[in-house]
């Protein structure tokens, strides 16, 4: 399902093909955690930033409204009224970041719930299952995420660990998809590689699910403590293992010159709440680096945010306007940061396919990896 | 400007032209209180609830981001990016309900600024002078409300000011719209009339109000602590006096039912905050009534917030969803509910002109008056 089209170096332009439609990567996702855009962005203002493939949270639905209600209204793909593709976290990285009281065993985690309290017990099958009453079509393996630092012999065990998991998931999906009314018959299991920072442990942990043939892998347990050039040296250690014919998705990550950097080492997938969380405080990007909107030079500022940018919020309004909705504590100011963050990332990649589309890549890099992420 | 097209008893369909484009009434205007529509909308969604006319707050906007500025922005329709009508309140109403330590006088009102504290006079020329700088196409005169229940004989020294004032206000917009740079060259001034509850007052300073010949009229000073009938038996008293060639503007009301009851009575202009707060609050408004969105029994319900509203919201979401929003604290709960509520009002204000133009208001206004306002 997944296509190389085109390599310079190791950065690949690819595209993937999913039960709603194909997308073109490299690619960033659009995160949607509760089923929902922050900043007030709806599935019709998706295309309109650009966004081709939105990102659920298993954990979050599953705990509010429940993945059941969902699958009764549908599955997700209408309950938020999008129509593209989604891929749906397992949960994993919320119940070791979110969730309180945790006790992992060979069976899965207990834990207790961030919103009520109440315990809930997750292993790779219920996490499958919700995937499955979700109808995403892309599901991740349920993973254990390990925090970084984090003592070898420790994450050796995890990695041993979420390799048995992997193969439960495998399992499990195939039953669900192939039952009869469900959501998504098309649904696929992408694998989670982990190992923290130890090189050997990454590519050990690899190879071994490299073996369930997966048609997707991704890059687990990264930008959790470790420092960015830890984070490149792992990703350049690791993707000489990477099946070169399955898409590698970096999970949660991160700035643009992440993108660029992590491009350039051969990831194709990204997904990160930076640019909403950022936006809401009105921190907004630029092809010259990131402003803070709230700043009093911006007070008269008639221009728009970023005058190359062919986002809706360039296109209408001034610096000055959603600096003033900010000073007012105007909603309208959280839609519009996102709404122009968001484009901006998916502008990004889209620059980046471009470039790879026209062999220049290298040159697309070098050229902005040291600029985009610099507060100007 | 004010065209007459029909009369069905005292409900008049009416038509008022407006350099930013004809409006067709009854209207409901959308309130934009700080040059931005509550809940994340935005004037590129304003044509998408039906809106004809923005209303924004001179005495907001003059405390925040500062007439001046807007004025150097090319004025509020370009600095919101609203090419349609707007009308400005003249912040009377505002000083009078936000501001602290006021003192009145014959040259105007001494407050602090309800943001900082700081120490404003505003008086008829620093009104018209700051809704010049805004350059809406009405202006409203700057009056004094005064709360019910009120001293007979202060509410007659209050309307005598007010309407020294408005004769001030008069001459202060045309000095200011025939300077040379002047925003809004076709901006034109709305008198207010007051009185309370004291029917003989209302009508001696209607009298004296119209003899200014101004191009519109507006009731001020009602829902402000009389009964719901008190206000509409002032309405029906004040009427008869009320210029019939010029549109006739019941300020800051109401419900969909208080519009039902007004249209019914003559007037023809209404705005109120309450479709954008009861949306905040989840009270979400249908043909059969007002329902709670986040009642527990709309968990599973996959219909649309009403079978007959054709909103954005309603023709691609459910009840279910929205639910969903709202318990996850979403901001776009916010932005939906309010959507849903402005179309609904706008949609409400269409239905009557449709009605007025079938000669059937009477038996519309019948069917609808008892059940718009009800929580079902």
């Amino acid at each position: 399902m997944y296509k190389l089209i085109k390599l310079e170096e190791r950065a690949r332009r690819g595209e993937y093909s999913t039960p709603h439609g194909t997308v073109q990567t490299p690619v960033f996702m659009n995160v949607g955690t509760q089923a929902a855009i922050k900043g007030g962005l709806s599935a019709e203002d998706l295309p309109r930033v650009g966004c081709q493939v939105e990102l659920s949270n298993t954990y979050h639905l599953h705990v509010r409204p429940g993945d059941g209600l969902i699958r009764e209204m549908g599955g997700l793909h209408r309950f938020m009224g999008w129509d593209g593709p989604i891929l749906t976290d397992s949960g994993g990285f919320q119940i070791f970041s979110l969730a309180s009281l945790r006790k992992i065993k060979e069976e899965g985690v207990y834990f207790n719930s961030h919103v009520d309290g109440r315990h809930i017990f997750m292993g790779p099958e219920e996490s499958m299952r919700i995937q499955a009453n979700l109808g995403s079509d892309i599901a991740m393996a349920f993973d254990e995420c390990v925090g970084i630092p984090a003592e070898r012999k420790y994450v050796e065990e995890s990695c041993a660990r979420t390799a048995r998991w992997l193969e439960r998931c495998k399992e499990a999906l195939n039953h669900y998809t192939s039952e009869d009314g469900a959501v998504n018959p098309g649904q696929v299991l992408w694998g989670i590689n982990q190992g923290a920072v130890f090189h050997d442990l990454r590519i050990d942990h690899m190879k071994r699910i490299a073996e369930l043939d997966l048609p997707g892998y991704a890059i687990g347990g990264l930008a959790v403590g470790e420092s960015t050039q830890e984070m490149y040296d792992t990703i350049e250690a690791l993707e000489p293992y990477m099946p070169a014919d399955r898409p590698r998705y970096l999970m949660g990550v991160g700035t643009p010159c992440n993108i660029l950097e992590s491009v350039h080492r051969g990831v194709d997938f990204f997904d990160c709440v930076m640019p909403a969380r950022n936006g809401r405080h009105g921190h907004l990007y630029t092809w010259e680096g990131v402003i803070n909107i709230k700043n009093e030079k911006y007070a008269r500022d008639d221009g728009p945010i970023d005058p190359e940018c062919g986002c809706p919020v360039c296109r209408r309004w001034s610096r000055s306007y959603l600096r003033h909705l900010f000073k007012a504590e105007e909603i309208l100011a959280l839609r519009f940061s996102v709404m122009h963050n968001l484009f901006f990332y998916n502008s990004l990649t889209e620059k980046i396919r471009q470039a790879l589309d026209a062999g220049d890549y290298e040159s697309f890099y070098r050229r902005n990896r040291e600029k985009l992420d610099r507060r100007i």
